[in-house]
């Protein structure tokens, strides 16, 4: 028999800070049918609340680190504000979404990053995923709604990336389900030229990825990202998509990871 | 058939503020056999946040009004990182858990309380539960705990009383349980003298109540709570208690209300 399709969205980047792009893109999520899962960001309101409560920014190498300040601002506007706020916006679209993190029903566990060069503080690397709790809900209707903390086991909150939450989520449901997974963000998609939203690389294969690597085209930003991709399509994930706002629609603009 | 014991455990008041008695308080919970719910408040906590942001507390004829800032730093606080905290360190003690507040699921749907004299912003009393939703954890094992947050259904948020919560969970699920509502806070019951804590009044009736009102015995944010208790029992409740942090242990001294 044909497993059943199950599209992870992930939204992130400068997207989520804007509320009209926001709203649209929640209503484009409301309207896909069969299951679904959505996992946000939110960095720069997390930013911004750490400014207005004074909290300084640690870094080390240039890197961030999550410290027990960074962590505790983290879990609230994560996993409370941004979150919640979703699950609201949804309910009132007419589509049943639960908003969670890790810690819920032990859905996304992780443990500290190991330190070696640098000590990252809060950051945790997933570790398993509790797919038979997340998995009733999906046979409710109901669609889960992550934020970006997980949980290690006993006890602590866990600041990881949504990427990474949302490549893992996808690959554990490949078993279930045929697994789609969607990065949307503030870009149509991977772009040759960073000024030009009409240069889009509307197919990236692993051997692409290469040649843009050493052309230097990509932004750095979007590395990770991209290695993600690879990782879920080399792990059974049938679908790797990255674009826009509008990306849950069809017929849009868009980047297909290949292998 | 005798239907099963679902316990209803609300923890507030100073209680929630104290590491040490909190930490004590999660394990007596985690240790409760058969289906059970938590809500919790945290109401200082959020003053504290909202002072750290420079947001004026919003006061009318002496009533604390929650506006929109109010709002956020409740979704913040309450639902994201008390709501969170808790539900990792149940875990790490091996109580299955699922951090939750009215709009997942549908669970608490309530509307803006009505403008008479005051306006109170963005507070809401509760219309309904959803408790199919609430009842798919505990058939599953897990305990859901809810934030002091509601939302309409058209996706507002809303500050909603946790005493009220507590109590209108117990009542709607007096049909499928025999409900016991439980409030614990930082004083070991209703107290005569509330100097003195071994003053407890270890019955309490409406007609008590009343006597007490008259001598101005009871202190006056116990009223509201002994109302909602009231409200409770005269609609199917089992059983509702009032005492500390030790109230889940078996033996404790404590405040039981009857008709």
């Amino acid at each position: 028999m044909e497993k059943q399709v199950l599209k992870i969205v992930k939204v992130g980047g400068k997207l989520i800070e804007k509320e009209e792009d926001m709203k649209a893109f929640l209503s484009d999520f409301s309207a896909l049918k069969g299951p679904k899962i959505l996992i946000h960001g939110g960095g720069k309101m997390a930013t911004e609340m750490s400014e207005k409560l004074g909290y300084k920014t640690n870094m080390v190498d240039g890197r961030r680190i999550t410290d027990a300040n960074a962590m505790q601002v983290i879990t609230m506007v994560y996993a409370g504000l941004i979150n919640k706020q979703i699950v609201a916006k949804l309910q009132s679209l007419g589509s049943n979404s639960v908003g969670l993190c890790g810690a819920d029903g032990n859905a996304i566990i992780s443990k500290k990053r190991e330190v070696k060069e640098i000590d990252y503080g809060f950051v945790g690397d997933i570790e398993n995923i509790n797919t038979s709790f997340i998995n009733s809900f999906l046979k409710q209707g109901i669609a889960p709604i992550f934020s970006a903390v997980s949980s290690s086991l006993d006890g602590q909150l866990f600041n990881t990336n949504a990427d990474s939450i949302a490549a893992e989520l996808a690959i554990a449901f490949s078993e279930m389900y045929n697994t789609e997974l969607l990065f949307c963000f503030e870009k149509p998609g991977v772009l040759k030229d960073s000024a030009d939203d009409a240069s889009v690389i509307q197919v990236l294969s692993k051997q692409n990825y290469e040649e843009l690597l050493e052309e230097k085209i990509v932004s750095e930003g979007m590395l990770p990202k991209l290695l993600n991709c690879f990782y879920a399509l080399e792990n059974k994930v049938s679908n790797v998509l990255l674009g826009g706002k509008d990306l849950l629609q069809n017929d849009t603009l868009h980047t297909k990871i290949t292998k």
